[in-house]
């Protein structure tokens, strides 16, 4: 971890960060963990950073694993959870990923940080960077949710809107950087975003007693969550938390931008970019994925599988649920709910087992879906 | 806490819980809190609600105490602090006080919650009320940000817009609650909010070490909160927690409506209605407050004082706080920072003090007041 890294430089994939987990085992513990503080740098040892004070941070990560009983109720289940990432700051988990890389970038003496995004990145962005002292450089497309860029602007950020998709953005970070002196932290192309959203693979299980679920729905976009869970699993079994068992893990996506699900459908390792990329969780609006076989390599270790939601199941799965349990929860979250109600019904997902649906974001960011 | 009550039958002033303090502090202690879980209701024991089941929850509560040194350099303070309450479920320090009312209905098997709200009280209320499966009657101005409405709705809440103040809101309650069989949660009508509220006040002391900061800036609309800490403290005394030492308490309004700033300044007792009540920060147009003598009496008993905020300066508050610390802040909590400014310019607040601003909800809820 000594300078800034991007992709590999000889074979053009993701870079991860590999810890001493015999080393970190010795003082991390599901014993100590219980007086630790409440944020995902309760995981301190198996997170990069060297010296805490380069830790940037806003007191995200742990948070509720709620029982949902009245939602379970609706599909049969006893054992249905929720993980509110909504109790993030700026209202999404896209928090965890950005106090590792905004840490890593303090500790580098980067001054200058860019990044393509489909919303809530941009918003998790801006607020670490301003909290760090560092300039944010966002690109957005034009239609993401109002919510995003006036957060990005409130908190201090450049802020660029485009006329197309994320990859739209991502090109003109791309093309831009050098001369301007920017970091790109696009999720993946830089190794510590996922290395705090595989915190979430932690929580899973500390919050379940060591015992992770039968199933883990999770609204799919970059994917950095899950390759993040993925490894963090492993890491867990080195360090003798855990055995090799495994959640089945189902991606999520849009039906008007499913470039996984069709992959997966199709059996191909990689997957082709999505034409015409459409739909309102804009979160879920990624029509190619850099870890796209990383992800596909997951999903079918896990035994898990795909859903794809139209965006009016979704928009209808989050006031089903904000009725049923209170939580009004981002079009992303609300359609893991959606597809449980079809994973239920082919009994893919029996009643008897335990599921924990991610709720990523918070709905009150996503105003546009909901005006009468 | 047999039956549900609303005001003193005989005064009609707010009714508040006791606790057989000793008791509590048998169990409930520093050392004990250090591997209880995070939410507000790790102080169980001096919490309402007899069986741990009715407890109504989506995780609420032990949100973050932030240094903010960006922040504080600009007024030449090293120790100044947010607690950022917008990490709360509903995005506000609201959630607080409604865990407490809601799970205290479904002890009392209470069906039909109704409340007047500025806008996050109602937010919160839709959650908790969906959460235990009541039913939850919401009245609010018809200029409540649009995020609060749509909330409401989106969690399942019967939501009535009336043109007028909370004020109006809460006549309309009043007049329609016993035909109608609902149970008035409005805040101090009835005991059990500012028994969550007063959360505030433990986790002010368990945050910052047991030492009280020597300020206390809180927007002050109902003065639940502040209230609540006030009666926090004395218990946190009784149970030998801290000594008799308090805070200063600032109350924060907005230029447009501070009743309670005028009554302070005039060195009354009681506060008139405040007239023509107009301000963006919605949760401080709160033109009467029933608790108006108990916020003066603890203003004047911690030596504390007011402040008035005109708008234009709260909503650039905003973004000067958030560009320095990245807390994308309700323009209630930034008016604190505002506030801030002129404390310090009179040396009111000292610059070696420690302080503590409450950022009391998100500003992400606030579209209407950063629309270009
Ligand atoms: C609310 C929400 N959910 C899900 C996603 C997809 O996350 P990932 O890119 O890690 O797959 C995003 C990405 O922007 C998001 O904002
Ligand atoms: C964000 C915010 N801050 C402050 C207040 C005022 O709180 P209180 O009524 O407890 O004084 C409110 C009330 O609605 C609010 O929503």
């Amino acid at each position: 971890m000594g300078v800034p890294q991007n992709l590999c430089t000889s074979c053009g994939k993701p870079l991860f960060a590999r810890y001493d987990l015999k080393e970190a085992a010795r003082t991390l513990t599901p014993q100590s963990l219980t007086t630790r503080g409440k944020s995902l740098w309760r995981y301190r040892e198996v997170l990069p950073v060297r010296k805490d004070e380069d830790i940037v941070t806003l007191g995200e990560g742990w948070t509720p694993m709620l029982h949902v009983p009245r939602l379970g109720a609706k599909l049969g289940m006893e054992r249905l959870y929720i993980k509110d990432e909504s109790q993030n700051p700026t209202q999404s988990f896209k928090a965890r990923g950005m106090t590792g890389a905004v840490s890593m970038a303090k500790q580098y003496g980067l001054k200058k940080l860019a990044v393509p995004s489909a919303g809530n990145a941009a918003g998790a962005l801006a607020a670490y960077a301003a909290r760090a002292g560092i300039e944010a450089h966002i690109f957005m497309p034009a239609d993401t949710p109002q919510a995003n860029i006036i957060e990005c602007r409130e908190t201090g950020a450049h802020v660029t809107l485009i006329n197309g998709l994320i990859t739209d953005c991502g090109m003109e970070v791309a093309k831009r950087k050098a001369a301007e002196g920017w970091f790109d932290v696009s999720t993946l192309k830089e190794p510590f975003r996922v290395e705090g959203k595989k915190t979430l693979g932690y929580e899973l299980a500390e919050q379940l007693d060591w015992k992770l679920p039968d199933a883990v729905l999770y609204p799919t976009g970059g994917g950095t969550g899950l390759i993040g869970m993925w490894k963090a699993f492993d890491e867990m079994q080195q360090m003798g938390w855990i055995g090799s068992e495994r959640p089945r893990l189902y991606t999520i996506q849009a039906s008007g931008c499913a470039p996984i699900v069709r992959a997966f459908e199709e059996g191909k390792r990689f997957a082709d970019e999505f034409p015409n990329a459409a739909t309102k969780a804009s979160g879920l609006r990624v029509p190619k994925a850099i870890g796209d076989f990383l992800m596909l390599d997951a999903l079918r270790a896990s035994g898990g599988g795909v859903v794809a939601v139209p965006d009016e199941e979704m928009i209808q799965a989050v006031r089903e649920l904000g009725s049923a349990e209170g939580i009004f929860a981002a079009p992303e979250g609300a359609a893991c709910y959606a597809a449980l109600k079809h994973l239920r019904a082919q009994n893919v997902i029996r009643a008897d087992e335990q599921a924990v649906i991610f709720n990523t974001g918070a709905g009150v960011k996503y105003l546009e879906c909901f005006h009468d």
